[in-house]
């Protein structure tokens, strides 16, 4: 593997609140995953954010989420199967519209926060999205978990699957994340964080937090644009790739 | 003229608050102007509509509203451009998705409430209704108020217009609606509300207020169906119409 | 005991969207559980509602719930305890306020719908509802489900509890509520709820679904309106209470 | 007059959303008008900012707002009496509950936004908006724009009214703002701010854009804190008028 994808969240501003530097990202990632407006985002400001991943030939990809502005779509929900495979399928289908008027278009998937999490396990739910994005078009590619259950249940299903790894978290044995309740399950050195995906982008391997060198398939990489510091650490990720002979491009162009 | 189209506002349930019959409607229209989620509609009532409306053959038109579900987009409000293109194009796009999923298609663009009413007058925020069209979608067709300057505007910039009537209405002499705060601005007798769009489809004309017949362009006739009483009128209208020989047709096929 | 109270749910239209008919309700209860904005209830129609509950002198409850109109607060969630103890404050606060005005006050809080089952059962989101509670008003009194957990973890914090039954449900022979995806979980005979009501206010027992007779805690009866049918119920359970002698009063008023 | 109130406006940030500095701000003021949770601010950010006011003993103002998140309140509206009555008493006793359980208790009314300049001059609304604070608690003041009919119209009607002055806004000859819109209409150097605050409290006298003095009614300076230039300006007014002799004391304790 020579080549990697970047991605991150974008147009996650809802009105006059804002949130990141997506402009600074856009120049720094080879994907965009979008808010839809459920978790956040509102049209004028996903549209501004879409335009400028057009100019910049940033894969667009839909970050939809459950129907929970004030939680940020990071509390765990259990909406129905009509309306998990409804809300996907209307947020997939705005921000389709969106891309369009921007000059681009949506080519994946990656759901947000609390169902990105639920659904890395729980089947019905995971069922639900599967569904939703076969029924809105076959060809949209699904950002998954690595070595999450529904990797394997998205591809039986004839969904392609991304699979993604995180830049700044670390990793159980199992090739699990570490939660974030327990020490150390943040990684805040952008060194280590590039070498790390360095070492995961070239060989397939990670080490994990006790030590071992676990494998992982991994088509992308997560990094965040939320703080400052945020957006340096992905720079420096991204410089270090670079620098070590790698090809950033999506994963879509590939 | 032989045929005419009869609209209605379907899909304007929302989670647990039923509005309307919309399986009762859907029997007796020809065009389904579809509730986009912002005035009305979420996404799991409105895909189970659109899915009636494929099965049917009854044309969809996005009803796109302005961002106020307690005051079910009846409100007068002033977004700026950014907003009101944005949230247009928003509610387009998620119903472009449903549709697609219903196995159907957005054929044009009603707006309701008071964007309708507003746009009807008001330059600025009915150049951003039309642009956001035009960006989506040139070919989608857009409905609005016979008479009203929206139309010239909206065919100079390229749009196609579908005029329409209102079954239930009564006319000022100068082609405007009676206000509702007047006496007898509603029509309630099913007879006479169907003999007077009977006369339009046939003549183009229809009686005003006043008494003096008017001239009135009319492509389709929008009937009500949030309560019993107007899903009966609506039946009654119909039923009037191809008793006198007249096709219901969508304009879309035609 | 010779007396009892009869509650329902009531203020839970929205906007455009009407729910129940509140007025026969209040005619037939005597403490209205009123919604608080969150899962229903827009403040308009909930003053309207209070001011018909102080007319009648039926006692008020703030019904609060999870932030989750398009849900109805039926959808499982899991807020912070800043999030649920800052939105129960919030939704009992603002009811107050209406309440006042409306020449009533708020005397208890009975939680809804997911909530409501949450925390019967839930330690840290009935900690979180109990010291919302507490913190607005230590004598709010908090109706809660008969033989749950909760009854006795809000009594040990200092908190008065009014015990409910539910007119129309079934019960497990442990006091347990049978579920509604189970058949016969629900009783539509309004002969039958009312006899078996009658029985529970007089002797503190009721029959389970295996037959044999429970004893239950029941100071409150709670019956539903959001239906023409169920309205009937609710007027044939209070009937048949009365005609055998019993008192209809709110526990607020003993 | 030897004292002067300093206002800003506080708890306006959303969710996951942070606006403004409101610890800092909380050091500089005397009076916080509170996000209600219409335009902004959720129930467990608003509390964390009362707790912080009830610290300090800076008074609390409800900032009632159009219910208008995704637009921040900023953007006129035409609700019914009904529904600005009833949101109006929601939100003030929304904060009531939450500022008892804090340890303080809301002392006045400050309109935000859209609803502040349309209640400036619209009588109907301001009717409303006065009457709702007059049923849920006659003793509440409303801080209100210098000089616009509003602060005529609720003195008639019973109620305190407190003058405010912007600081760093232009004013014209007649004493209403110049437009945001025209050039020099937001004042920039702090200095500046100062020195013409510190004559308008001791003088009641301003310098219009056009350089005459106008009389000016201001009990109350208003600040902004949602930028840290901001923050700085408000600190830099502070401090003029302390070291000038003044005394900075909310108008409600007076």
């Amino acid at each position: 593997m020579t080549r990697v994808d970047l991605n991150s969240d974008l147009g996650e501003s809802f009105g006059p609140w804002p949130m990141g530097d997506d402009v600074a990202m856009l120049s720094i990632v080879t994907s965009a995953n979008i808010a839809c407006g459920f978790h956040a985002g509102d049209p004028a400001g996903i549209l501004a954010v879409l335009k400028g991943a057009a100019r910049l030939g940033v894969s667009v990809g839909a970050h939809v989420g459950y129907r929970d502005l004030v939680g940020f779509g990071r509390r765990n929900m259990d909406p129905s199967s009509e309306e998990l495979v409804g809300d996907t399928i209307y947020q997939i289908g705005a921000l389709q519209g969106l891309a369009k008027v921007a000059g681009t278009r949506v080519s994946y998937v990656k759901p947000h926060g609390a169902l990105y999490n639920t659904i890395a396990h729980d089947k019905r739910q995971a069922a639900d999205v599967i569904a939703a994005i076969k029924a809105v078009d076959p060809s949209l590619v699904l950002m998954a978990l690595s070595g999450a259950p529904i990797v394997e249940q998205a591809r039986s299903a004839g969904l392609t699957v991304v699979c993604e790894a995180f830049a700044d978290r670390a990793y159980n044995a199992n090739g699990s994340l570490v939660s974030r309740r327990l020490p150390n399950s943040v990684i805040h050195d952008p060194e280590l964080v590039a070498s790390r995906m360095l070492r995961l982008v070239r060989e397939g391997r990670i080490t994990a937090i006790d030590g071992t060198a676990i494998e992982l398939e991994a088509h992308s990489i997560c990094v965040h644009g939320d703080t400052p510091a945020a957006v340096s650490i992905a720079r420096a990720v991204r410089d270090a790739l670079v620098q070590n002979g790698l090809e950033l491009k999506s994963f879509i162009h590939g």
